[in-house]
């Protein structure tokens, strides 16, 4: 399937007489998600303040580890905090402090405007899976990502009505050397997206790349002056933040650029076996990281992160869509919220290695927690299979047609006259038919969300036309996604910058696969 | 697979022997939840009291039809209410100032005594699927229900540890006589269960024999002394009650026994098309219905039930799992909180033709959604397929296994000092790894909740065990539990009692297919 579609792509020319034949590509992005519908609260104030006790105890007496970064800690010693060896242990009350600077929400502009999304308050940014090394499709399985599947997958979110990021490394491009991939993404979410991306966070000098980059695609000024990238550091629970990732934190906070600052945990093993206690080590860790990315910039955009799952003890696998994984991001979002900062959590997390009934239970106990938890930032929200290790393209378009069922829920019941449809009430009576009435007639088409993917035909007609599974139907989808997909416009002296750029880069450096 | 199981069934003798041999057979039933997480609001005060005044007026002007029944119009008229032909029209607050004598919660006794459940409050009871006259598993595909599949679907309830109840028609046995039907599945779920279950409502006479059956099961005084069945009342919306099951309700309601009394509504075709005309209407009818059971007896215990779906409006099909439905079952749990009635609704509801993606999604977004929205009672719990034209082999087992996280989640968090695991974070410190930490070992078994379906292993051994999808390793445990069924024991001259009474009543007439 996936061969077919590259080779389709290789065929140029023609895209408006193509695109003229069956119809418009081109889909309309939703914009983002503003809750109106509350979150769900499910610890009480006495469980917070227990937590958030315990948490500043943990950072207080316990301490937190800044791997071969002398700067960090030297950062840390001026700020106050009690250094020994590469131990941290922060005062209580000095890292919510500290936190106090970071924004609350921030803009993260897309070189399409009408696609730059606003991270926090309200809102739910919904943004695709990051970092498997594998990808799976119906027809040729599981098998090792390349650089042409990353391509898919960013085509596919373009793709995606309501997908509001692109994402970063959507699948690694094994094919391509580890220290030149992050180029060839960036290029690929630049050129062959107009949403809002993620930049790389493997080494500090990627970073850079990424900041130089889109100084190329916005205007070098235009990149200090705005944030046009979120990326992903991860915390190395427990307690410890590394010099990679805490190297590429600074390049991004000193360029005014927004991270996700985030824990990483499987409870039971990198956290204690219980959510309370999961959540006292998420709490800590993102204190410490938040007020880490303040030390280095006050004001600087962050995200506090909860990437938290549970675990299998009978075969030490990480588990998902469960309801300890639930109850942790539910906690984690009350938390974050008393520290006024924007929340990351959830995805289309399963650990099932099929897009079949499991990954669908798994994903949707997910992605409703998600939604219900306040969450503001959503990574991973479609495309996941197997714990992460797998890009599914089934999944992916499966995951993406119900984040449309998420924008309806947020959305609220609207109570106005038209929806209180009293007319409606009145003019049918008791046992007629609301199929005709005016009202029906006036508010059908949008009344209700209905899946692009699903089958809802009858039984016999769904046997006629073959009696598809989900998974055949998605299969489907994704050829006639890509098939369709037409390349968002750019200006030829961007898109040669750009080009000449990666092409530039990639020849100083001997391609490195380590 | 049916097949074969139900061959094994009809080789008796040697019980104690194939248990031993095999392991207990004997699943313990978890006691029903007992919520410690809040419910998710999702109308402001403001949106319920609309909904609330546009309900009594839907009374007071528009009025309830009561069809072809004489008694019912003498009961309303004699309370206060308008008569007009077989329109009720109710004046405003005189059904909600009847239900006030409905209890907020009620006692359904089953025969074991430890699977007695507790209905209203803040606890929730899952019964499995209820109606459907076709079945459908792995091997054979979907055909019509007979008593061997009845019995069973009964038998997979009796062995699911996290199902309370033994719910009614779990499939039309479709083989036996329409006259003689309730008395075969009655006689099932008495004798091849031993937790609570639901009388016949086809007819009033029926009900009768519920009762009566019931009277041979627990003893006559028993009967009246206390609820031990609790069936399910529609309402043929829009605003309509008619006397079959107006008949059924005034059998059990005199003879103290429960009734859900339920809108049966597809959005768009039996309510308006937006969620709060629909949430009018579903007020309104649960308060004209709930109020008439008082009428026949003030104290009779009902669940205020909404069985409510939106629909498609491109085939006309009701869909499931939408965020319309979601938002609906929210609300109506707020509006019969409000009214201190115990709640039914939500199920594993789904359109899809097989137990693949799409179900799973579908039940469980409204999984989350009943056990969020506070719902008391959920029929059709697990096995529910194709809009619930099919009760599923596979799907009851993936659903059953599904309920076992909602207990889990129910739960709630704890925050007690093992909970607070802050020996755990000490012991560990920066850069440790809690798996053989003191309080993990103390912990690790019962942490986290764990599917007994799903496949956590990985992808090596899950290949090297035959790749087996989701619906595979379902068909397995469906294999697996019928085997290895254990009939719980009955005192014999009851279980005589029983037979004799189902052979009496079938000799009384002749068969009818009608």
């Amino acid at each position: 399937m996936v061969e077919a579609t590259t080779r389709k792509r290789g065929r140029s020319g023609g895209g408006a007489a193509r695109r003229a034949a069956r119809g418009s590509a081109v889909v309309e992005t939703a914009r983002y998600i503003e809750r109106n519908i509350p979150d769900l609260e499910i610890l009480n104030e006495e469980a917070l303040q227990i937590i958030e006790h315990n948490a500043e105890t943990v950072l207080e007496e316990i301490g937190v580890n800044f791997v071969n970064n002398p700067g960090a800690l030297e950062r840390w010693r001026q700020a106050g905090a009690e250094i020994d060896g590469e131990r941290v242990r922060i005062p209580r009350g000095l890292a919510r402090k500290l936190c106090a600077t970071a924004p609350s929400r921030f803009t993260q502009v897309a070189r399409n405007p009408a696609k730059t999304v606003e991270i926090g308050g309200r809102n739910l940014v919904l943004a695709p899976v990051y970092g498997p090394p594998f990808v799976h499709d119906a027809e040729g399985g599981r098998r090792y990502a390349t650089i042409d599947d990353f391509r898919n997958f960013v085509k596919l979110g373009q793709m995606s009505r309501w997908l509001h990021h692109s994402g970063g490394t959507v699948c690694e491009p094994t094919d391509v050397p580890v220290n030149k991939r992050h180029l060839d993404m960036l290029h690929a979410h630049m050129t062959l997206s107009d949403k809002p991306f993620m930049g790389s966070v493997t080494e500090p000098s990627r970073a850079q790349d990424s900041v130089d980059m889109c100084g190329v695609l916005f205007g070098e000024q235009f990149v200090q002056d705005n944030t046009v990238m979120t990326s992903l550091i991860n915390i190395n629970s427990p307690l410890t933040f590394d010099d990679t990732m805490m190297g590429a934190l600074e390049v991004y906070a000193a360029n005014n650029q927004a991270c996700i600052i985030s824990p990483f945990i499987v409870g039971g093993a990198m956290a204690p076996v219980s959510v309370a206690g999961t959540l006292t080590q998420v709490l800590a860790e993102g204190l410490a990281g938040v007020a880490y990315s303040q030390l280095v910039r006050p004001g600087a955009p962050v995200i506090f992160g909860a990437f938290v799952t549970s675990i299998d003890m009978n075969s030490g696998a990480p588990t998902f869509g469960t309801p300890e994984a639930a109850q942790i991001t539910y906690g984690a979002g009350q938390l974050a919220r008393r520290l006024g900062l924007p929340f990351r959590s959830a995805g289309s997390f399963c650990g099932s290695k099929l897009p079949d009934a499991q990954a669908a239970y798994e994903t949707a106990n997910t992605l409703n927690n998600g939604l219900l938890a306040g969450v503001n930032f959503m990574l991973h929200a479609c495309g996941w299979l197997e714990g992460g290790l797998v890009a599914s393209y089934e999944k992916f378009v499966m995951d993406a047609d119900q984040l449309g069922a998420l924008h309806k829920m947020a959305a609220g019941v609207a109570v106005d006259e038209s929806a209180q449809a009293m007319d409606a009430l009145r003019e049918v009576g008791p046992g007629g038919h609301y199929l005709g009435c005016a009202h029906t007639q006036a508010h059908f088409k949008t009344a209700f969300w209905r899946s692009e993917l699903f089958d809802y035909k009858p039984f016999e007609t769904w046997i006629e036309e073959g009696g598809r599974d989900t998974l055949t139907l998605a299969s489907e989808r994704v050829r006639k996604l890509l098939a369709s997909y037409e390349q968002p416009s750019m200006d030829p002296a961007t898109a040669e910058a750009l080009d000449a750029f990666v092409a530039a880069k990639k020849a100083s450096m001997p391609d490195s696969f380590m």
